[in-house]
């Protein structure tokens, strides 16, 4: 795959021409501080959705409406005069941002974007305005030159991504016929790095359960009873140093069964990214890995299913000691799935499993968390996956890699309402600082990020 | 042992003339809501120690004197003229009552005494005024009778036991020269049953241990991190199980090793007690029995030494899941002990284990809670003990046996600040609801303790 220079990409000359209106614009949305959890910030999500709709409604897409919630808008626009035979792509994004606290650790003020040393710096600038704009952009730049879009496309720009998205799932099932689609573009996301592109094509499920253990009535007095009774800090104890065995392995029988091995070119892409152990560490600020032998911490944190206890809560947890022996203990535990695991039948599993290990005469209440989010993946050579691929490949002039995500967020609704393949075009790098302060868009990024999805909408039309 | 008639006891005569007048004393005094735990009773504490005073002045004792602590006063008064070669006995008792809630379950109101069917229902009836008055009662009565004592007695009646004593330790180090005694006779406790009379011998010791594990600085997202971050929840959890083995013995290398093995009279003694497995489940409110298998739970609790984890505290534990990977987490371990452990010497052994199971990048920080408490225990065949054995024998008519206490209260403090055995002669019952509502004595155990009193300082002086 090779790039022949930039005039061979659909939209470099509009880049050329257009580059310091679009930086204008994007600076005039990162002004508004659309901090979707501060509720005095309301009317700035407001003043950010109309904004976001004049930029669709400049853009030359259609129907632009904002689609109002319990909590922040979303906004919505398309273009759809590509033909029945054309794919329709819903792409996602989200204009409200995370608030900008600790104030005193940026390095100029968050809601004045800057550009320095090619970053644009700003609350807001990758996550995820920066994302959207050179989405909006690109429908600009090929109807500017075109007067026509190779596909069909949706725009959803959601308001309140950063508070955890709690009404966008009704607002999916309200509006799925007008949202209806045959493929998802998610722009929220980011790759390896600058010069390792790289395609999510998988993101973890979820089953959690909330268990309570009971052994008595009333804590006792651990001098009197300590000994004979009952204790459920024991039992906690053991189940949780249960869940796992000595190779780090999930205990559950049958946990793994259901597992997708990775396919050859799955397991050689993964092996092709250059992940460093100290770097991840860092990230984590922690001083070890623990979890599955004969896994790399990739393989660990995006390809196989995990198991994480979250809390543990029984008896005497204040200052000091008292002596009792505690009547009631409570555990959260997790459980992270991945293609092709189901989450009722892992719940199944877990409820068995736990049963076997409480004793007569211990009353267990077990409370899962809803039921659960099933894990999603996109078959590398799925036609679309192929279509971003190549996509990419031609602007970063190398061929992506493969990654996953360990967790799930709003995108795993998208897939799921629409039955759709779920592609992410992200152009965020791992020091974009994302939530923190001195967040920032490598503006070269951003500019290939808007040729990408230039290129993308034509390589879908191909199939 | 053979009872040949009340004419043989010291105090028969004495009873019978004085039954009247001492129960109105008792009355008197039990209408003083002396609560410790509450401030707004501290006057009625004092009147309760100035009244514990008169009933020393009224039964012969001399320098009685109300002795000041930062909290409420103990009340102390002696009789020193049985002769240097006699033995010196401290009394201990306390004159501070438990409140009184749930005041609507106690059939009768909690501080207007009443008889009822032989028992005497009142809050402290048992707990502890009604066996503080029974030690002075004896003197009284030994005292108008011979007008000496057979032993040189001292009293220390507290008045804030019921909230922990905690300015008890200081008073007898600030007092220990005018405190100073052979043996000290605790008059708080009970007694298997009426018709099982019973001698505590032995209380447990504690050890206790505050441990926080961290493994990271900050919680992390359990989807981008869970599977290869190190988790403080499943560290405790293996810790807090590899506390005990299968059999449900404690894992400290050498932790058994000091416990002095019961002598066959100690076993003979316990293997004769009526123990009740559905009663005593019924009393710990509890459906199963736990701990060391192929012990009994009388020797589970009294003679074995244990552990307990009384609190665990890891992550999230609000309502619902939080999908993260910890960063912290505390677990609070205790030892109860039985002669011949040594505190510093569990300690150690705690400390070893611990850090022999604390991987290579986790921070643990260990607070042990004070220097723990040492066991105590008197043999059977202690000369003191067998004073009181023949005391009660003679009284209850009956050979009492031995029993032990599974934790330890102020008691422990006396033994240790006067190097002297501490023998409990206590008249309470298992249905005496202690603390609860309805509290009651049964007054014939009153009066035989009333008795049994006369009887100890006659044995003890005879060695």
């Amino acid at each position: 795959m090779q790039r022949v220079g930039d005039v061979d990409l659909n939209l470099s000359e509009y880049v050329e021409t257009e580059r310091e209106r679009i930086v204008a614009s994007l600076f005039e949305w990162l002004r508004i501080p659309s901090i979707s959890a501060h509720p005095d910030r309301a009317d700035d999500v407001h003043r950010s959705a109309e904004f976001t709709a004049q930029l669709m409604r400049d853009a030359g897409l259609e129907h632009v409406e904002i689609l109002e919630t319990p909590g922040a808008p979303s906004v919505y626009g398309d273009w759809l005069h590509a033909g029945s035979d054309a794919p329709t792509a819903l792409v996602y994004g989200h204009h409200d941002v995370q608030p900008v606290d600790p104030l005193d650790q940026w390095t100029s003020p968050p809601f004045e974007p800057v550009i320095v040393d090619g970053e644009c710096r700003a609350r807001g600038a990758i996550d995820d305005k920066g994302q959207v704009l050179y989405e909006i952009e690109a429908v600009r730049g090929l109807l500017q030159r075109d007067n026509k879009l190779p596909v069909n496309l949706k725009f959803l720009v959601e308001g309140e991504e950063e508070v955890g998205s709690p009404h966008f799932e009704d607002l999916l099932w309200r509006e799925a016929e007008r949202l209806a689609c045959d493929v998802v573009v998610v722009s929220d996301t980011g790759m390896w790095s600058r010069t390792v592109p790289s395609i999510c094509v998988g993101m973890r499920g979820l089953v959690a359960f909330d268990v309570t253990v009971r052994t008595g009535a009333i804590d006792l007095h651990s001098g009197s009873f300590g000994g004979a009774a009952p204790n459920p800090a024991h039992l906690i104890g053991r189940l949780v140093a249960d869940l796992h065995d000595a190779e780090g392995r999930v205990t559950l029988p049958g946990f793994y069964d259901d597992v997708r091995p990775l396919t050859d070119a799955e397991q050689a892409s993964l092996d092709l990214l250059p992940f460093d152990e100290a770097k991840w560490k860092r990230s984590a600020c922690v001083q070890r890995i623990e979890g599955e032998q004969g896994r790399s911490v990739l393989e660990r944190t995006w390809t196989r299913p995990t198991c994480d206890v979250v809390g543990i809560n029984v008896g005497y947890t204040g200052d000091g000691i008292k002596t009792i022996v505690p009547a009631e203990g409570n555990v959260k535990i997790t459980f992270r799935l991945v293609a092709d695991q189901h989450p009722a039948k892992v719940t199944e599993a877990f409820e068995a499993w736990l049963a076997a290990r409480i004793p007569d005469g211990v009353d267990v209440t077990v409370r899962p968390e809803g039921p659960g989010v099933a894990p999603a993946l996109t078959p590398v050579d799925h036609p679309a996956v192929q279509a971003l691929r190549r996509a990419i490949a031609r602007v970063w002039d190398k061929d992506p890699l493969f990654t996953r995500e360990g967790g799930s967020g709003p995108e795993e609704a998208l897939g799921r309402v629409f039955a759709a393949p779920v592609l992410f075009l992200g152009v965020g790098l791992p020091g974009d600082r994302f939530h923190a302060p001195n967040e920032r868009m490598v503006m070269d990024q951003f500019w290939k990020g808007l040729l990408a999805a230039g290129e993308l909408w034509t390589e879908l039309a191909r199939g």
